[in-house]
């Protein structure tokens, strides 16, 4: 019986990890894959407060990691299939932990086009997140692909560094908001290449080019790029909650400010949780105001 | 006319600077001291993720000024007196700026006992924060001020680190709650001086003694510590937004988790808002979210 269970080792369950262990909770954390998560799919960080210039994703979690390495968080590297909320256990291949209380912080994955080339040009010119590297694509010539808000959102987003941005979308209109598209069609560097989806992604070492296809046509053509920016929708990692834990219709878990799940003593902080910006600064606030809520639940107290 | 004006250069404004500038805002900034704020009153920081070991808050505010120093962020040396949440306009001693929308982050004060050697002393073991400070007073002996909730909770916060934990309030019983009491006397480490008030904090360089006097009596004695925490509450730095916004009870800003106030495109971030944490890490997602917020508002996009 741990004091605190945190399922998952990204910006959020580090945090998490921190707060708890100098508030000296006896901590489990629970990591399927390497820490960090989804921020590596980023090559760099230049908006994370404190750091001048850009740091490198590998080179921020590896600090985080130090960070509590000194204090009493165990880590193990184990996936979590499932939550007893009442309990306060999870389940995993090789056996069952419980806790005074849980946090869950598994991120979400975004979804990817499933073409050749994608995962080896990740993070060497495929991006998920505007935010996180637009800036890095100044005066660069670059690929959108979707249709929804996000999409509009971000290329107009890019539209501020970027020469060219063209956005890929496999219908003929876009799902975005009226207002957003009246922005997009008066904004001269996007362009749009509609009816077509990506089928290849190409590049020695970095992006060089997309292949594209028209939707019920054999037609195919090379447009040259240095970056493609993915928008085709994220999942939040919480099936393993399913029924378990309040979500919303895309599967993010519903929490309170200050990160309480509808189930008493579990939270949860960071990208699995419904909020309005998805930022590697949010997620680590989101850790600390898990630990700090964790903390008072366990002891009654507040700190 | 700016696209946005920030009130007050802390980690909250300084974050919200970098998020602003980053989505090519023009931005003034308006800080009435040093950049920096209430974060300077601690010495160093120890729970700020990606900082091994600890950092200088002096260290942290500079790293996060020459972040901010590249983008389109003017940053003025002046007090704001006045806000019109319609006009989104301020007054300061020279005159008025208007923008397409206001962020305030100006923080709040710990209240000072007003005592001789506070000042002299305060970052030199006269500490105002236990969740900043705290660990670094392993094994000493600490004197903790003040009788509410909050003493309780940061009394036994201390108590995990320090020698000795010496509440000194000024009335015979606290005003925290049942349960925290309780827990505070079967705490060995917590001792209570009631009725008591501290008069003067002294020592050569650091905190060597508080002098306390009972009263209604003429008695007085020294207690000697190696740190003083002073408990007796905080004042958001709201006062020229009175009757402009809505404000708690105890004047602090009520925002959504967008950070919007109550005045459309006036959005407020940090420790100035009401909220379940107050920590650098929480004040720096805030801003974060409140230029993005006030991003959607003056584009009509989001980001």
């Amino acid at each position: 019986m741990h004091d605190l269970i945190i399922v998952g080792g990204g910006p959020a369950g580090l945090t998490a990890a921190l707060y708890a262990g100098r508030s000296r909770l006896e901590t489990l954390m629970l990591e399927k894959m390497a820490l960090g998560g989804r921020i590596l799919m980023s090559e760099t960080i230049e908006n994370f407060p404190g750091f001048i210039g850009d740091i490198s994703t590998q080179g921020l979690i590896k600090r985080m990691e130090e960070q509590v390495s000194s204090l009493d968080i165990k880590i193990e590297s184990e996936e979590v299939l499932e939550l007893d909320p009442k309990l306060k256990s999870v389940k995993t291949h090789t056996g069952t932990y419980a806790a005074s209380a849980i946090i869950i912080a598994t991120g979400a994955r975004a979804r990817k086009l499933n073409v050749p080339g994608e995962d080896k040009l990740t993070g060497r010119g495929v991006s998920y997140c505007a935010t996180c590297d637009g800036p890095l694509y100044k005066d660069k010539n670059v690929v959108v692909v979707g249709g929804g808000n996000t999409v509009a959102e971000e290329a107009l987003y890019l539209a501020r560094f970027a020469k060219s941005v063209n956005i890929v979308h496999r219908r003929d209109d876009l799902r975005a908001s009226a207002i957003l598209q009246e922005r997009l069609k008066e904004n001269k560097k996007i362009n749009f290449i509609l009816g077509n989806v990506v089928t290849e992604i190409s590049g020695s070492n970095r992006v060089e080019s997309v292949k594209i296809k028209g939707v019920g046509t054999a037609g195919e053509s090379i447009v040259t790029c240095d970056g493609v920016f993915i928008y085709i929708g994220h999942e939040p990692e919480t099936d393993f909650v399913k029924n378990k834990l309040k979500l919303d219709e895309a599967g993010f878990i519903m929490t309170g400010e200050d990160m309480a799940t509808s189930e008493e003593g579990v939270f949860a902080c960071g990208d699995c949780r419904k909020k309005s910006l998805y930022q590697v600064i949010t997620a680590c606030a989101d850790g600390a105001v898990a630990a700090d809520s964790a903390y008072r639940y366990i002891t009654g107290e507040g700190k």
